[in-house]
């Protein structure tokens, strides 16, 4: 059985507040690092597949993160195999 | 004033559990998506910073994933510079 990978980045919209990366960017400037501009918290989701063609288990994943990994009203997503 | 931007990619160690990772497996498994093997869930975070010297502010990230962003005992890390 032949395996793939695929990562899935699940980040906030633009415009969306994140208040985990805010929360973060509090604590860092508290601990000494003033330099920080900015933070944004992504996540990703590395799944491994049996199959062999590509372009449908990336179809696959894109439906896997429209009926459950991703909230469409605020987050944007990308599917990007690993080789 | 100049910016760059640093993604930390957070991630857990090889043998420790993925509770997370288990259930969306399960989730996913659930809602007919037979063909998974593994999921990890992965945490990143894209760090901006005011600085030009890309030694320096690698340097400082590292120590800002020591003091708050990972946790040793658990946790592998990556840094990287974005272009």
């Amino acid at each position: 059985m032949s395996y793939l990978k695929v990562e899935v980045k699940v980040g906030l919209k633009e415009g969306i507040t994140d208040p985990e990366g805010l929360n973060i960017k509090k604590s860092l400037k508290l601990l000494g690092f003033e330099s920080i501009e900015n933070i944004e918290v992504k996540r990703s989701y590395v799944i491994e597949l049996s199959g062999k063609d590509e372009k449908q288990i990336k179809e696959n994943v894109e439906m896997m993160c429209k009926k459950l990994l991703v909230n469409p009203v605020i987050h944007d997503y990308k599917v990007e195999m690993i080789k």
